[in-house]
C-alpha cells in the first residue's frame, strides 16, 4: 500500500498510551501534526514539554484539524464521549479507539449513520504507570493489536489503521468484540485482579512495610506489579468487561481453593498434578 | 574482617541455586576448590561443562575435602539429608542451607550435639527456570538474605556466612525461624500459588494455546511467570510452611471475593476503594 502522505492525527488523552502513541506515530513518520486534546491542565503541560503533541486543543479543534482520532481515555469516558464525536466528523476522517474493553464501546455507536468510520482496536500493550511521563519510546513493539467487528468498519479506514499499526511494529489479529472480551478476560484482566488482591493480601496482613521491602524477592515484584496500575483505567474496565470478568474469577477462585484444599489435607500427588499441570504454560509462553 | 585463605566449599545440589553460588563464590574469590554433589547424571555434566564446580565427588567426599558445605537442594531433602551430614562433620566445619523454609529444617538437628555449626539461611533470589544450565552471574546481587535463629549457630561459622554473603553483595537480615517463614508466606510463597492458580485457570478456560500466545501482554506475563517453577523445588516449601500458607491463601480469596463481589454487584465506590488499597504497595515497591 502506498501512503501518499502523513497525516493530521489527534490524540484524545495524552497518558501513558496516547503519548506512547504519539512518539510512535513521530518516529515512524505517519503524522504531520499531533493534536493533544488533555483536560487535565498538568498531563496538558507535560504532553508539551516532553514534545509529546504538536498542539494542545479542544475537541472540536481537533475535530476539525484531525484527518485521524485516536482515542486513549478510560473506556467509561470512551463510550460518553464517542457518540457525539461520531456525530461531529466528516465522511473522510478516520475514528479508532484503543480501550480495552470492545462490546460496550460498540455498542455506544452501534445504529450510528457514520458508524464505518469507526475500528475498535486494542493493543495488547500497557505498564502499571500512567500519565504522560510515562510514555515510552518502543511501545507496542513486537505485540498485538485486536481488531473488532473489522465488518463494521469502512475498508479504507480499516486500511489505514492496519497499516498504522503494522508500521509501528504490531501483529495484527481480528476477532469480534465478544470474543475479545471474553479472551482478554482471561489474559489480561484477571491479572490485574489478582495482582491487587496480593496486594491488598500482604498489606492486610503484613504490617511491617520495611519486611515487604526488605524481603521481596523478583517473585513478589512481578506477581505484585499490576497492583500500582491506575483506577481510573481499570476501574470501568472491570465494570465493562463484568460478566466475563465474574465467570473467570469463579474459575480462579476454584482454582486457589484446589491448592488450599491439597496443602491442607496434605495430598502430595494431587499437589503435584496441580503444579505439573500449571507448568503447561512454559509450552505457551516462552 | 580480614580472610586469610579463600576455602574449599562443596555445594550439595548443583540446579539454579547451587550454580548460582558457584559462579558468585569463584568471582568473588571465595573459593579454593569448588566441590559439587550432584546425583542426576546429566546435570553432574552440565555443572562440570559450564564449569561451574571444579569436580563432581560423592557426599562423602566432599565433607572430607570442604571446610564450608552449602545445602541447595529441595527443602524436603535438606530435612532428609542434614542430619547425616551434621553427623559426619568436623567441628571446624560449617554447614549453610538456602531454603525456602526455615522451621522444618531447624527442627531437623534441633537436638545435634553439632547443632552450631549449622547455620540456617534463606537468600531471597531465585527464577523460574532451574538445573545448571539455569545458573546466573549476577545471582544474588543486593537482594536480601536471611539468616535465622543465629543465637544458635556459632560465632565463627556466622562470622564466616555473613562474609560470604555480603561479599556477594546481599544484604543481611536476621529474624527467627518462626518469623521468617510466616513472612516468606506472604511475600514469596503465595506469589507462587496465585501464579500457578492463574496458569490453571487459563489453561481451563481458555482452549486455543494460540490465542494465549497472541494476546499475552507483558501484564499476563509477569503475573503468570512463577507458574514455570520447578515442582521439586516448591512442593516440599508449600508443604512445609503448610500452616502459614493456609492461613495467607484464606485471606487471598477473601480479597478476590471482595473484587468478586464489588464487580457483581456493581459497587463503584467499594471496588474503588480496593483498587486504591492496593495501590498502596507502590509505597513500599518502587
Amino acid at each position: 500500500m502506498k501512503q501518499s502522505h502523513k497525516k493530521n492525527i489527534a490524540i484524545i488523552g495524552v497518558g501513558l498510551i496516547g503519548g506512547s502513541f504519539a512518539l510512535r506515530l513521530h518516529e515512524k513518520k505517519l503524522a504531520a501534526q499531533i493534536f493533544g486534546v488533555e483536560p487535565a491542565p498538568e498531563h496538558a503541560r507535560q504532553a508539551l514539554e516532553l514534545e509529546l503533541v504538536d498542539h494542545i486543543c479542544t475537541l472540536d479543534t481537533a475535530i476539525r484539524e484531525a484527518e485521524v482520532l485516536i482515542l486513549t481515555i478510560p473506556v467509561n469516558n470512551i463510550c460518553d464521549m464517542l457518540p457525539g464525536i461520531m456525530n461531529k466528523i466528516r465522511p473522510d476522517q478516520i475514528v479508532l479507539d484503543a480501550g480495552s474493553t470492545k462490546a460496550s464501546i460498540i455498542d455506544s455507536i452501534r445504529d450510528h449513520p457514520k458508524r464505518k468510520r469507526f475500528v475498535a482496536t486494542h493493543p495488547m500493550w500497557g505498564t502499571e504507570y500512567s500519565g504522560p511521563s510515562a510514555a515510552v519510546p518502543h511501545a507496542f513493539q513486537s505485540k498485538s493489536v485486536v481488531l473488532c467487528d473489522k465488518e463494521d468498519s469502512d475498508p479504507d479506514a480499516i486500511e489505514w489503521v492496519e497499516y498504522m499499526y503494522t508500521k509501528i511494529g504490531m501483529r495484527l489479529l481480528a476477532m469480534s468484540a465478544q470474543e475479545h472480551d471474553l479472551h482478554t478476560a482471561y489474559i489480561s484482566h484477571i491479572s490485574h485482579i489478582t495482582s491487587f488482591a496480593l496486594a491488598n493480601t500482604v498489606l492486610a496482613k503484613e504490617q511491617q512495610a520495611n519486611t515487604i521491602f526488605e524481603l521481596a524477592s523478583s517473585g513478589f515484584e512481578s506477581t505484585v506489579r499490576l497492583a500500582k496500575s491506575n483506577p481510573g483505567m481499570w476501574l470501568p474496565i472491570l465494570q465493562q468487561n463484568k460478566v466475563n470478568i465474574i465467570e473467570v474469577l469463579e474459575e480462579h477462585i476454584t482454582q486457589l481453593n484446589a491448592f488450599k484444599r491439597a496443602i491442607e489435607a496434605e495430598q502430595t500427588e494431587e499437589l503435584l498434578q496441580l503444579i505439573l499441570k500449571a507448568n503447561q504454560i512454559k509450552k505457551i509462553l516462552k
